[in-house]
């Protein structure tokens, strides 16, 4: 817990297609009303390093195939530049830190999607930031075919794949989600929302949670 | 120790100035001639994915400071690619891996010269080839500023620097070679070479090192 810092570091978890990017915003924007400080940030990024990190190594098209060792270190080390060089200063100036994802993806997407160890994780997570834990997680949660279903009609790459890797794709979406539900259910700090309600009634959660972290 | 590997793999460590390039090249020569295959690599690189977290990352100039946990993170990341996308299979087709540099590197270099967490990287070590080390080091050892002298002579950019900034230089490039001597001193794979003597000395001494390891 970052209870040595004056701001709050909210992180947003979730599949795709859980509408993180809209209830982020709004999270932001509802703080900034209220007069806080906000920062809206995101990971693998958040910093020009990070950043390039994210574009030229991790999501980028290689002439070799990526070690999944290697890219989870990249990821790591991606955050231990974005947890050093922007998150923790930001909370010691009183910032509020919104997140755009953060360590629980990796355990999720790469522990429990692709089958890491997760001691392995756990062990880069203590070494990158053991002092540091969110204050709250929102994990957007909805079943993995409405999540799909939402991305791919927002132009994703789904459209054009064969039905065995579409398959194959559901069942490693299951495996994320399970992760995520998994560690809500083992970490205090996660509240977990159901994404397939309306919008408004997802952000009234948020705002009656935000409210509580304001005056807490 | 690569006890399973049908090949050998053998590392150059040592400062700056010592000769390594010149000293791996002969090496590999002298195998070659003697019908081994050989493979001539290098770190932080050794291939296009570990090579452009060299070039984009580890070597470039940057717009904010580098963490230092990132930087190492991401030295391991390159180091997880090239073992495991390059020298294990190499090793298992039997050749010999001659590799420029090596994890010892980062325990002088990051270790011993900027002070890092000798135990972090003890455990990045671990998880990234806990059952892989060289079967024989080279270090080719010069006095600091034998070695320094001689990196200003070929253009390294030591020559418009200030007094302060080479002073803390030399003592940075002692803590390093104290940090190989110390490595040496405790790992019997480890052969220690005076780099100071004349070339001829210094290749007759490989060259009976790479007779033992070929009989071996």
């Amino acid at each position: 817990m970052s209870k040595h810092y004056s701001g709050r570091f909210i992180t947003f978890e979730g599949g795709e297609g859980a509408g993180k990017s809209t209830n982020i915003q709004f999270c932001a924007d509802w703080l900034s009303a209220r007069g806080q400080e906000v920062l809206l940030t995101r990971e693998p990024g958040g910093t020009p390093i990070a950043e390039l990190i994210r574009s030229r190594l991790l999501k980028a098209n290689h002439s070799e195939s990526m070690d999944p060792l290697a890219e989870l270190l990249l990821m790591f080390a991606a955050r231990a530049q974005h947890v050093n060089r922007v998150i923790r200063p930001a909370l010691q100036s009183g910032c509020w830190v919104l997140c755009d994802r953060f360590t629980d993806s990796t355990i999720a997407y790469q522990g429990f999607g692709r089958g890491l160890d997760l001691e392995q994780i756990a062990t880069l997570k203590n070494m990158t930031h053991g002092d540091l834990a969110p204050d709250r997680t929102f994990l957007l949660d909805t079943p993995v075919e409405v999540g799909m279903a939402r991305a791919r009609g927002r132009g994703a790459a789904l459209g054009e794949e064969t039905d065995r890797f579409e398959r194959e794709q559901l069942a490693f979406f299951e495996r994320v989600r399970e992760g995520f539900q998994a560690l809500a259910a083992t970490n205090p700090h996660f509240v977990t929302i159901d994404a397939t309600q309306s919008l408004d009634l997802v952000q009234s959660r948020l705002q009656s949670e935000l409210e509580r972290l304001l005056a807490s």
